[in-house]
């Protein structure tokens, strides 16, 4: 069985073909600027050169149709036929309060999650274009929504409720969501295996950190709470990102800077983060060098970004009553030893001891905590496209 | 030498007169409703009925003129004369960047905290008011400023920037200053005390429970990080303060509800925090009646605010790389038994134990963990008010 795995953003479409008898990407690739001057379709075959493709795409649905005609190409295609595609796997971000796992795509989830469009105005659109283009081309193929929420469905209302007048809650679902929850789920289940012991015993802290980042707190199994809320904007540093500030800073800044709405979103989700802290860049790559070479403003950014992921993992210590595991994953917290050793230092007390040689690896899954160390530190790089894949499977069988 | 302490709201007047010989305190009280129908003055003097009197005050200065007199009454005053006040102790909420310890007031400290009006909009004019009240009818009496934020000003820039633009810390000073200082220098120097150790030894975490809230790390005797920030708003819930939430619920509501930026600071400010959460009450006494009486959301808003405080004991530890000591304070943190054991729930796998019989007392100075508990879990009740005096007669001398 091969499922087909979709990632649409607003003017890019991911994907990946997954051959569920050995989990094996089959194909994978990325249409990118759909509507824009420029598309362009990179397809990838494991082993084999990347193909770029230029053509015109003007919306998902061309992209899909690209990516279609990539993958039974004679030259460089993966399979013969589509028929061997025997169900479509959709990423979709916001799933509100109404999906807990994930489910079959049927009139009535596309409505449901036109209504959660309100919570998630960036991405859910393109989540449900790129569905859209799939029903009309692949008509009789089996589709599958898997949400970025559902796994933090488990928190308890302590962990989500904001402590706003109740009935905001009530009128608009202003809650904590949370966010990565397909990746947090899956490294920490890996984490467990790794470790060869039953999840159900098991406190985990996950630290995804790649251009978006969060941490979950993953008791025996279930988030019991993670630091994204309403939007993806909450909890720590990110690329652009600001994270947790005062939110007294708002009104303040309206008066002062004259900011209505879209202003203060632009400037907190695109202008703030490393970027706004440092100056020099939201990629992590550039603040590492610079703070290599001593630049002042970036070995800041560098100890302020790490220091809020230390200070959630001892906050979650303390909400779970202790910690077995903590795992680092996605772009940083799989490449950056320099983070992963920043954040676990000092916490020897705690039970947290990291071997600085172990730690020096890239992308690999390893256990980098000491022989001694109580609590168990392991890189773990995520796989989300498989995690979907899985889930697809399961629920189309 | 007798010391006046003076804390100014916007319409009140609290005071306590000191005697410093042996820090006891001679007189107190309040003057509220000022420049309001049905101002009074209440005064009291240790041992004796509190005495109430209803008389029309304009301003700060026709109450610090009931004050004074009310000091030198034949019959329920305190002193002969008011020469008998060698000087006068302010408290001040911001200080902004420029004050890191305690000042006697001139022109210069008047027009810099003139500059930090921008920052408390709220609180600096009416303390200001109080300094200019003491100032025409005390002419030769010294005074001395105390800062909420100056015990802070140690926190390191890692724990005080936000990641928003730089530019927005250098052109309007938008960072993390913590508030309550006087409060969290006093307990935590006074847990020392009681503990028979060094300060400098210790990691001391300081929770000042009251209606507005705080946590903060005090490493050596040194604040290194507070819940507070750039207003009294961030981090913990308070009885109306919202305390930390996803700030881009902020642009939503504006969008949603047409708020303004005043709309905005009213309903983080006053509607939130226990009383938005629960609906019942901003005190939280009710709160706990509720809860105990079985109301839901009572036991939520329990539950929810005590999982905030235990969150921050665990961030604190990490940040610190453990801690010694963890001290209750003010109005909930020394009256509530209840609390105090939610907080520490679940905690001892961190070392942290409390005797549930210890637990059992209200305002008292005591050590309430058990006698295996690695951290000492103390309640000390605060004094900010002997902190201002005894800064006040440590700097006019």
């Amino acid at each position: 069985m091969n499922v087909l795995v979709i990632n649409c953003g607003s003017s890019s479409l991911k994907y990946q073909l997954i051959n569920m008898e050995n989990e094996q990407v089959m194909a994978k690739g990325l249409a990118e600027r759909i509507g824009i001057d420029g598309s362009r379709l990179k397809h990838e075959i494991e082993g084999r050169d990347k193909v770029v493709i230029e053509k015109e795409m003007k919306n998902h649905k061309d992209a899909l149709k690209m990516v279609l005609d990539a993958l039974v190409n004679e030259d460089y295609g993966a399979i013969k036929d589509m028929s061997e595609i025997s169900a479509v796997g959709h990423r979709v971000v916001h799933g509100g309060e109404k999906f807990s796992g994930s489910v079959v795509i049927t009139d009535e989830v596309k409505k449901a999650l036109e209504e959660c469009i309100d919570l998630a105005p960036l991405h859910n659109p393109p989540n449900l274009m790129g569905i859209n283009a799939c029903q009309e081309i692949l008509p009789n193929v089996p589709m599958v929504g898997v949400f970025d929420t559902a796994f933090h469905q488990t928190m308890p209302k302590s962990s989500y409720l904001y402590a706003l007048p109740y009935e905001l809650y009530e009128k608009y679902g202003i809650r904590r969501y949370g966010f990565h929850g397909t990746s947090h789920k899956y490294v920490s289940q890996r984490a467990a295996e790794i470790l060869g012991e039953n999840i159900e015993n098991l406190k985990i802290i996950t630290c995804h950190l790649g251009n978006g980042a969060s941490v979950a707190a993953v008791d025996g199994g279930k988030s019991v709470d993670t630091t994204m809320g309403f939007t993806p904007l909450e909890g720590l540093i990110m690329g652009t990102r600001c994270g947790d500030i005062d939110p007294a800073i708002l009104p303040f800044l309206m008066e002062k800077e004259n900011l209505n709405a879209s202003d203060l979103s632009n400037l907190m989700n695109k202008k703030s983060g490393i970027l706004g802290l440092t100056g020099i860049s939201s990629d992590f790559r550039d603040i590492e060098d610079a703070a290599a070479a001593g630049d002042e403003k970036a070995i800041l950014g560098l100890e302020t970004y790490c220091k809020k992921i230390k200070k959630y993992i001892g906050a979650y210590m303390a909400e779970m009553g202790g910690v077995d595991a903590i795992v680092f994953t996605a772009g940083i917290g799989e490449n950056s030893d320099v983070v992963r050793k920043e954040v676990c230092k000092g916490l020897e007390r705690l039970g947290i001891e990291i071997d600085e040689e172990k730690n020096k690896v890239r992308g690999q899954e390893r256990i980098i905590s000491t022989e001694n160390s109580k609590v168990k530190v392991l890189i773990v790089p995520t796989n989300e496209e498989l995690m979907i894949a899985r889930d697809t499977a399961a629920l189309v069988k």
